[in-house]
């Protein structure tokens, strides 16, 4: 393939494998599996799930939703706090597809009941300690409201409880991943608790990629909504999620000048490129990316001690050891490991596969 | 107007008074304006500028050269080191246009005297302490063997030193900003002394916002490259470099959800709409954007103590003062000017004007 300006390459093999694995675990643990397309954004790779018996998907923003449910999906969650201002868009769905909205407060139900044209069915969006947003899991009267308002709308099902153990990405281990996501589990399993045998079980339905990838405990769970795994990135590696050969994208980028002084590498690939995320080094010192050798076939693990240290809009200076400084001239082309592959494909638009085929995403 | 979405918004007024305001100051000091368009990106914003005189520009990629060409400019630096895989593309313009390119090293001069098949200005890169590129300023071996290698050619014709001062966006002060534009401009000076008398007295351009907003100290300079005083943002009014008042540009964000026990108010809006930039509030807290109230002809200074203290996809989660929060609806529209307006206008593809109308920018 010819590379000629920064190119955000997938390997598809990683992804389906990928893919599969999240698949099999949640069918080994009898959870739905409902993906969260908002990291890969395209049509394309989208119906790869498919193979693998998907059949309902969670999106960020009502514009995805539509989107997806033009390209043939017709269950589908928008996992983000209802916005009443893009009721229009959401009647004209809510009429084609099954579609479930996130509500945190029961002046919004009332407004639903009110406004929407089609049924819909709603989770409530508990906060498990991450802190974003969501009812707190424990604010049993908050919730009580809610389910007040719900139970007096005929086009509002209520279908559950829906968390994002966000806090995961705050953790520095593995180990920490599991105790935060078994925490969330046993706060959502009293919550539960207070709700069973009622008109119908309430669901508990979570999702985020560390707990959904590390842990093997899904008790009480029946559905989960991981995104970031279809492609993985350095931060989910440096956090010890996902080995480095599970990352399914990389940036490639031509090499526009060096500077010996300082073993650094001057790359055409910013900030408009690979969005400002970052992890921090043993060191403390910022990450954006780790670097990669390109082959014909994919490229290989991360180069000990090669990373990129900083970002411009559109410069990008990789800290290189001597070794690799000396064997990197201007005009190379440099693969890097995105930090966070959702913001870095959600900037480059489309992706390069290994045998030069270009896959679009949503614009 | 009605937001329903995130949504740029743009006050003319401002950003007219910010290019008339630079303009003038570039006329004073007898300065070619030559403004950077990375950060507006928009043909119709670019237009604005012809009133001020203004006659050449600078961009961050061929890309974006060849938006402008075609959108009538004819006299374009690429004030990025110049990437010998768009040489196609560079051919296609150099006939069309006076086209400037960056170079730091010999062997990039090489390769264009054998690839170019028009004429080009070029000028050298100097790193005066910012230390992302450039030949270091006191490196005249370095600058002597680049400048031995264009007396051989007969298509690039020497211009001059090209420097971005951007450490200037490390300082704490107004007053330090002053210090880091001196201590450059003198840098400068010294090495242009090596080469007066030759062929033609070399160039000197300079372009970072902050020092060419706040300094009135030109002394050996040929030319500004200032771009983001356009609009200003944020990160410009924190240090200092701008008031709040010259900001011309603001995020609209609909309120989705409020946590009272936190006193957090949480906006559609997010990384994809604002980028993750962000700069440390005194007490050493991150801050992604200061909240401002909207009105009917534009919006107010920021609201003291309200800002977004995190984003995440599409969530922006402010922190507020009890006041504020309790003024505040879920469905509300909320107003925040952005940290850094480059990379946030670079999301959001467009403007939307004070009097309602739409201003594209390049896709």
């Amino acid at each position: 393939m010819k590379i000629t300006r920064p190119t955000l390459l997938l390997n598809k093999k990683k992804c389906l494998s990928n893919i599969e694995k999240m698949a099999n675990k949640a069918r080994a643990h009898n959870l739905r599996f409902r993906p969260h397309f908002k990291t890969h954004q395209s049509a394309e790779i989208g119906n790869w799930f498919r193979d693998f018996g998907v059949e309902c998907i969670a999106v960020s923003s009502v514009d995805m939703a539509v989107y997806f449910a033009n390209n043939g999906w017709n269950d589908i969650t928008v996992a983000f706090p209802y916005n009443i201002h893009e009721t229009d868009k959401v009647n004209e769905l809510a009429q084609k597809i099954k579609l479930n909205l996130l509500i945190l407060d029961p002046g919004t139900v009332k407004f639903l009941d009110n406004n929407l044209t089609s049924e819909a069915g709603v989770y409530i969006k508990i906060d498990t300690g991450y802190h974003r947003t969501g009812v707190p899991v424990g604010n049993i009267r908050a919730i009580d409201n809610i389910l007040d308002e719900l139970t007096r709308s005929d086009k509002l099902t209520f279908m559950g409880f829906l968390s994002h153990t966000g806090n995961s990405y705050t953790a520095r281990s593995k180990i920490q991943v599991k105790l935060i996501h078994d925490q969330a589990l046993e706060s959502l399993g009293i919550l539960k608790e207070n709700y069973v045998g009622g008109r119908q079980d309430p669901e508990i339905s979570i999702g985020d990629t560390p707990c959904c990838s590390v842990s093997e405990n899904f008790y009480g769970i029946n559905e989960i909504r991981p995104g970031n795994f279809v492609f993985y990135d350095a931060f989910q590696y440096n956090l010890g999620i996902c080995s480095a050969g599970q990352v399914a994208v990389a940036m490639t980028c031509p090499v526009v000048a060096k500077h010996k002084e300082r073993n650094e590498i001057v790359i055409y690939g910013g900030a408009v490129h690979f969005s400002k995320d970052r992890f921090l080094n043993p060191d403390g010192s910022e990450n954006y990316g780790l670097v990669i050798d390109l082959k014909e076939d994919g490229w290989s693990e991360p180069v000990e001690g090669v990373y990129l240290r900083s970002l411009s809009q559109e410069h990008g200076v990789i800290s290189a050891t001597s070794e690799y400084f000396n064997s990197v001239s201007v005009g190379d082309i440099i693969g890097v490991l995105p930090v966070h592959s959702c913001l870095t494909a959600n900037l480059m638009k489309r992706y390069l596969t290994l045998n030069d085929k270009y896959i679009e995403m949503m614009r």
